[in-house]
């Protein structure tokens, strides 16, 4: 843990997470909202391309916000709006050329997977990208394209359990687990299908600022966290 | 097709009204994407303003999409970029000039729900837009918008936790329920804080298609849908 990893906690632990919001709260219509400014923040850069899963981002975006030393970035090969499976858009701030170093990288699912799959520019983002994260993650069939990166060589992961076969092609050297709600195996953190990326995203704040502080932040949000990664609803067989 | 493939096809296909989704799914990287054709839909507009929470948005906006017969649409007051209290920016299709008329209308929380109490605008677009709606919904804190438009008089309604009093100030004749993981009277369907959002989505669908289609989707999502609106883990006293 660092030293700002350990401030943060501390604020966590006495403030409350939203005790930090909520400093911005009481000055609505400023500037100055929790992700905004970069000075001294992790970057958590999310990896979007068309017909993303808007779930699959804004659930792990939600909940990441609210980390006082994040910032959360949208980056896509172009930067400008990116549609989604659901039709409505997001804005990439950055395109692939002039995206920030990410402390964090986040590749989301979708029904876009497949066509990212075979964009090797997105592949070749994914491998760059992570060779200077501390923590690259994945919700849903991201975990695909992680795998077809080369990522997940000879790791524990998970993905969607409706396309799971999806994954398991990528790359059969990944020890594909069909009961789980999320898997962390070293810096590499993949979650099951769609609403699983909050329970994981919860997970990755637990694991950045202990467990104390990533409840308090579900119940603030009045969100019902499953805080077992192995607790899986959804396996397979 | 895989074992799982076929597993995943038989689920889809118990989703009833909600299979055309499915079937959109089953064409990955087609342009066909669910909510993306106007023609014989119904459009459920989502009301943004700066400074919205993300999950209040895109967690309804995930389950309504998969509606064969509904199309979502973003609106701001001025079309265009849109940023959250989470630092990430959704893009507007629409301003309130040329809004398309809406059979659903949603209005999200957040931490700019205080500049728009006094936003003359976007209440006045509120009031106008109610006059033709099947559905007037609202998660977190947008039910205090919702009051001040002076829509909710003498209904019953719920608000977020942390912050119910900002709800009960705006319109004090409100039965405003401490108890409630969302509330229908008549059209008016207002949720509880940020998460809760979503279950409404889903009792909204059930309302419409019925519940067993809702509680497929949701399965197939891998979301633990509390469906009873009743059943509040975060209630107040």
């Amino acid at each position: 843990m660092t030293q700002i990893d350990r401030r943060a906690a501390a604020a966590l632990a006495l403030l409350g997470p939203l005790a930090i919001a909520a400093g911005v709260r009481a000055q609505p219509g400023t500037a100055a909202a929790p992700a905004r400014a970069a000075a001294g923040k992790k970057t958590v850069g999310v990896i979007l391309y068309p017909d993303f899963e808007v779930l699959d981002v804004f659930g792990p975006v939600e909940m990441w916000a609210y980390a006082p030393d994040l910032r959360i970035v949208l980056i896509a090969e172009a930067a400008g709006s990116v549609r989604s499976a659901q039709g409505v858009s997001a804005l990439a701030e950055f395109g692939f050329a002039n995206a920030p170093a990410m402390d964090i990288m986040m590749v989301p699912g979708g029904n876009g997977t497949r066509v990212q799959l075979n964009n090797a520019a997105y592949i070749k983002f994914l491998q760059d990208t992570d060779k200077t994260t501390t923590l690259t993650t994945s919700v849903c069939t991201g975990s695909a394209l992680l795998a077809k990166a080369g990522l997940l060589k000879g790791k524990r992961a998970t993905s969607n359990k409706t396309y799971f076969s999806l994954a398991v092609q990528q790359d059969s050297s990944v020890d594909w687990v069909k009961k789980a709600r999320w898997v962390e195996d070293g810096k590499y953190i993949t979650s099951s299908g769609v609403s699983a990326g909050t329970d994981m995203a919860l997970g990755v704040l637990a694991r950045l600022y202990g467990k104390p502080a990533a409840a308090q932040l579900a119940r603030t949000l009045e969100y019902v966290w499953n805080d077992d990664s192995t607790n899986d609803p959804f396996a397979i067989a």
